[in-house]
């Protein structure tokens, strides 16, 4: 992004430097926002914070990528993914036990699950197992998460709480539904239809990215607020 | 502009370094501003700084663009604006919201105008859609925010506040209307007579940029310290 | 990393930058993590965090060396460990020190034990020494800092705490035994048995510094964070 | 500075190294500052802080332009006081609102003078105007901002108050009266007379920037911590 | 460092790289040890994190330098010293006024003769001056301090306070007597004998460095600390 030329018709680059200013934006945002939220709102919003931090490097990586050869793998993707989505499903249990009482065993399930869930994807992608696996085994781990989101303590828990809480945890489920859904989708595109990693796939995984990242950081940053204004 | 050297009769290089420093430097100071200002100010003051942070990496990019190859597109702007401009609508919002009751309605459709009228200019520069078309949308777009800030809640809201709020919302609003008319006349000179983005281009558009970025930010900073001193 | 293209297959370059990306993400964490913690948890948490942070500089510049040569040496671990193992026993000391009266002196032994164990083996992977004799050496210390983890001042401080203290304290303790066994092992195999610094090896350092770093920064801010929610 | 070897008998690029890392480290220091001293002091600090920052950046990059090709121009140091010295008389305002009321006119006739003040010596060099005209409008607009500064509100408001801020204010105004002078001095024999930007002008530059910004920062945080100790 | 291939065995290398991590590690840590410490510490605090923070960034320089060409020059040395240095000696002034009052024509004398101890040796290794009368001169000055530290009103005022005030100065004094000591004689050997800056003399200095500064930074963060736990 940095120091190259590029025309706004260069739609690839154009959203790779979107995503990375706005990631790094809403980061900075979300930071900034500890200094005015109440302290038992930190922990999450720090969490997703950090996810954002972590990938606007992953977007300004990948965007350096793609303006010095016009190709992007994967695996720049994969290294945020790791860190990015367990940071997010922790962010969500820490939202939950604001709302109320959640057993800790809730948190290692479902962060092993989205662990796993990058790493069955990951290993498709590696070609060191079988992609069509890999993808079925991701979804499985996904719909774990989403078992757990709607049927288990932690849905218990936002139930009885207050409403900016309970709107705020809604928001955030649909978006680990809807805007999840896209990750198996493009993957099973790129790797098991075998398109590779072509414009259109990136494109669509930057606003994927975008948006699942900022929306759920900016609902926990405008729940947090809400105690105060 | 680090590590190359230039003349001060390159006036192209000398507007896009002094954007990128007097960003940063009002960036830093919003930050600081944090630290100082009651916590009710604390969302609108850190979206305009943000803003500022953004504005500052996109013209440290175009300065080296420039002192890289001596042209520049229009494409480092858009990035930008994509995250700048929605985030001083939303700055402005949360601003009026300290005045008083706004409809959080207001907030969604003066975010998506936002979006939207930078979006319609992208398209016609990226000649993904007739530029012409694009200029008039963008403008039917700034107009429906101009209308929210002139006739709706927030005038409402404002007019029935302190004085320096009121003042500050006039000097914000005023830039709004004259500083931004800026950005589609530019834009029809470059894009649809098709100067290109050449030299005065470049210079008017950073000279609207750096008026209507720091002012506005600078109005947020001293309205919210008027409280304390 | 940044600016270079690799498929998802070369595991080590996505190893060695997941490890890059989740150190700085956890050192962000755990110095966020300063701000809502209580004052007397701030000594061993701002040393676990710099210590994260410290290794997550050497791992960016590793993998920037393994992206341009396809190759490292274990010189860039040491400059880190020199920093890094050091800081985590003076964490544990301080941890320790929240539990209870523990007499200065440990911090002193226990510091130069951690300082001479890196250093013996240090001394071996330049050939400075004799390696057999270094990685010997250098178990003994190890040994000497289990020892005062589980015979000291520190165990009986902790053993007269709370339960999350004492519970904490159990983990770090394990992780050190457990997790900090592969340094010894992995050393004899690369400098010994000398297969050199070859993929598996640093594929295996970057999974223990990996679990060792992160787990035990996250344990304090865990116990630390327990005080309060 | 970050990469290249010199020895020191190179003056010129010790001396904007040295002029880099101190800026730094004064602007580091101000900006801690900013957590011991009292609230009404930020406004002042934080304006001086940022200037010095600015004015750091600006150095980083002559120091890296000056060891790549062993010349600079006048340009860079353009760049930075476009931004610094409007800053360092808003820091000056400031500082005396603490003393007591100053018309809120000053602040903006003091600011144009200063922006003014840049200007006029930029467009001489850059040869937009003549070079002998500039700089005597330039000390023009300098003589106006000392007259204010010597018998205006500013002097009024401070004669009024405590021993700390009339030391202080007095020693800025000399700084202001003394230092400043060496700009129109330097300018006058690099620019009218011709000799070009020379060593022993980039030198003499240097040194009258490292004492003209961080002894005002420094008198500004001496004066904010007086009230504390 | 970052982005270079060398071995353990490239014992310069180690030592400027893990010179570079443990400045900056260290710098971090007294920074973060503001948060912690009593307001009244955070003077002596601050200047010396940004003593740390300073000589990290040269060491950075320096390493880079080094594995760029594998010869370095004192010049980058001389440029820290001329800021750290004097920093130093303002740091030890204002840790002794926390422990009673002392006139302020200590810290301007001791401030001058830090400077000039330094300007000494610079004008020497860059062959400006006779390098024998430099090194001379320089001992001169470092004397000069020694003498305000062991018999000035420092000493008195810090004999009246508490222990662990009394403890630190102690150990602070010593090391600027016998850790200082090494500067004017490898500078001998470097300059007056005239070995030139080879590899013994390099790693010396940055043993050097590495005490001298990180004792002190860590001798005030304890004795801050000190009051609280």
């Amino acid at each position: 992004m940095f120091g190259t030329l590029f025309q706004s018709s260069a739609v690839v680059s154009t959203a790779l430097s979107v995503a990375t200013l706005a990631m790094f934006a809403t980061a900075a945002l979300a930071m900034l926002g500890l200094t005015w939220t109440s302290e038992r709102w930190r922990v999450p919003l720090a969490l997703s914070a950090v996810a954002l931090l972590v990938s606007g490097l992953e977007y300004y990586a990948a965007s350096n990528i793609w303006l010095a050869g016009q190709q992007l793998s994967a695996a720049s993707r994969y290294v945020a993914w790791f860190v990015v989505q367990p940071m997010q499903v922790a962010s969500v249990f820490f939202f939950t036990c604001i709302a109320g009482k959640v057993p800790v065993g809730v948190f290692w399930r479902t962060l092993a699950a989205a662990i796993l869930m990058v790493l069955a994807r990951y290993l498709g992608d590696a070609r060191l197992f079988n992609p069509t696996l890999g993808v079925l085994l991701s979804i499985a781990f996904w719909l774990y998460i989403l078992g757990e989101l709607y049927f288990g303590a932690m849905a218990d828990a936002v139930g009885k709480s207050t409403r900016p809480i309970r709107l705020g945890y809604f928001w955030i489920r649909l978006i680990m539904t809807i805007g999840w859904a896209i990750y198996p989708i493009l993957h099973f595109v790129d790797v098991v239809i075998g398109t590779g990693h072509v414009a259109p796939i990136i494109v669509l995984y930057t606003v994927a990215d975008l948006i699942n990242l900022i929306a759920v950081s900016m609902i926990v940053l405008a729940v947090a607020g809400e105690e105060r204004f």
